[in-house]
């Protein structure tokens, strides 16, 4: 399978992490026949590396629950990390940097032990708590780093280190097309009306999007379902566009959904064509805090980044054929 | 399906948790043909109560591990959750007790928030850390309890709130025979040489063992695998009695597998049987601990309680055709 350039069509040349000739991010050419066998659809990989990732549960109540906090590490990166991972490995990469004090860290420490590789994650400095003590209990580095987000990523990119960043490395997202195979598959290869996904750097929303769309390019749906789009107010930058609003940043980020942190994203525009006929809604802390209540009353123990999808379906009074992506365990948020 | 007292054989009459005539522990009597739909195997249940349990990875390394903490609330023990609380709604039953300050607290307080049930869970007065915050997420009310382990339960059974009890009640046990048939379904229905497993209060190993013994008597497997059972030296009656050793519990457990606390199980006869041709291994905080560290080096984020199978196995000089049952998650423990 061809990786090209998203935003001038160049072809990857080898490992490199982004377009030589634009800067821009790759992507998988999805030029294959679809296999109900959902990993004949992944054919560059020859080896998995596998934790047990995929094949996550859906569940009905009301609506449909897809639990993907159920994966190996606790949250939907796996889906990404194993296909990221296993690649990097049969290319050769012995030693990686990823940059994420969150769930892509933790699961890109997991993944890259399992492949045996030397595994550093660059964080904040300020950064604390259960994931950057799981990342850590799978043996990888902590590398920390002073100044903002960015740069956080650029000593990453700029450590000698080859950079698996989650965001960037194709593989990674390309893996979260699973997600939308396993859905339509749940539900007897039929699309649900609405899928509602949080989305911050945007990868889940990409990936499932990839996978959406072969399936509806190889005929086994009829078209895409509606893609619904969740953020936070504080964190909307995909909803400010969509819905031609305002939005500037506040200074400090305090919302409970720590998860959903991106208020710039470099996949904005790849996310914009994804997104075209669907939706975006915006949710408060409180619509949050009410979401995460429910889902917990009901046995489903989130982080709160992944309520946003039960608080958007509210908010958007959506139908009763959606699927809610589930997304983190609240395990790992429950001190 | 027959519910029988273990130990006189007198049939349940209706809901009582022991034995009427002799206070033994009551079990179901398996005797119907082995289905390889898994679910079948437990024709009571005419309406499941479900959060996605069950079905847990099988990987394969070095030796198979089955990766049981990707369970719904993070443990083995929503495999008998489901049965027990399906069962239980499907009988009138809207309000409950449970004693269990650990995953099988967490686990019942979940389905029974599921099930839509009123759910208060029984715990020593100085109970805390992530489980206890688990169980109150669900929404089930914490009842603390002065004294020790067994005044708990007497606070439970006494409580005037139906004793859901997952120690007693045959059918959380028997929701634990899933566990036998999915390892020998996922070694495409063949038994393994060895499966080692945790034992604390014993359900774990009971439910297991019944399982296969229904496999065994239907034709499924030749015979039973050797089944080893894991404990503490701290903890480990089991074992004592097996190796024919003196055994006396300290005055404060302390070690860090703090999940195995049965120092003197009210199961402890049943187990006797159940592991007659097996073998019962003690490992010391030093092996567990180092077991531990390999597991989260693959990718394997267990509870210590749980990286106790391993240090049976590296003590034990185990079978590379060995499976070794990952009870608990790691995202509870990590701080
Ligand atoms: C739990 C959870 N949900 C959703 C997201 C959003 O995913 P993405 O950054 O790919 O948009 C993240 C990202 O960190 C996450 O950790
Ligand atoms: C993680 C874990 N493993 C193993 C066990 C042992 O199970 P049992 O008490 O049924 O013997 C427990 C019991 O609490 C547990 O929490
Ligand atoms: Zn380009
Ligand atoms: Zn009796």
């Amino acid at each position: 399978m061809r990786v090209i350039c998203t935003r001038c069509g160049k072809e990857r040349e080898g490992m490199e992490v982004t377009c030589n000739r634009c800067g821009g991010p790759f992507k998988l050419d999805i030029d294959l026949p679809f296999s109900k066998e959902i990993r004949l659809n992944f054919p560059y990989i020859k080896d998995w590396v596998s934790l047990g990732e995929w094949n996550s549960p859906m569940i009905k109540g009301d609506l449909f629950y897809k639990l993907d906090f159920m994966n190996p590490t606790g949250s939907y990166k796996d889906r990404g990390s194993t296909t990221m991972i296993s690649y990097l490995k049969q290319s050769g990469i012995k030693e990686i940097a990823e940059d994420s004090s969150g769930n892509a860290g933790a699961s890109v420490a997991a993944y890259g032990a399992a492949a045996g590789m030397k595994v550093s994650i660059f964080v904040p400095s300020t950064a604390r708590g259960n994931k950057v003590r799981q990342i850590q209990a799978y043996g990888a580095s902590i590398v920390k780093v002073e100044g903002n987000r960015d740069d956080v990523s650029r000593a990453a990119r700029e450590s000698g280190l080859y950079h698996a960043s989650h965001i960037l490395q194709p593989h990674f997202r390309d893996g979260i097309r699973s997600l939308a195979y396993e859905i339509v598959r749940d539900l007897g290869w039929r699309k649900p009306e609405e899928v509602y996904v949080p989305v911050s750097a945007g990868t889940l929303l990409l990936g499932m999007y990839e996978g959406f769309r072969h399936m509806a390019n190889e005929g086994v749906i009829k078209e895409i379902p509606k893609i619904v789009a969740v953020q936070t107010e504080q964190v909307s930058p995909l909803c400010a566009k969509i819905n031609h609003v305002n939005y500037n940043p506040p200074e400090k980020l305090t919302s409970i959904a720590d998860a959903l942190v991106s208020t710039n994203p470099t996949l904005l525009p790849e996310m914009l064509n994804a997104i075209k006929d669907g939706e975006c809604v915006t949710v408060s802390d409180q619509e949050i805090l009410e979401a995460w209540k429910i889902l917990a009353r009901k046995g489903l123990l989130v982080e709160y980044s992944s309520a946003t999808t039960l608080a958007g379906h509210m908010k958007n009074k959506g139908s009763n054929n959606a699927v809610l992506v589930l997304t983190g365990s609240g395990l790992k948020t429950l001190s």
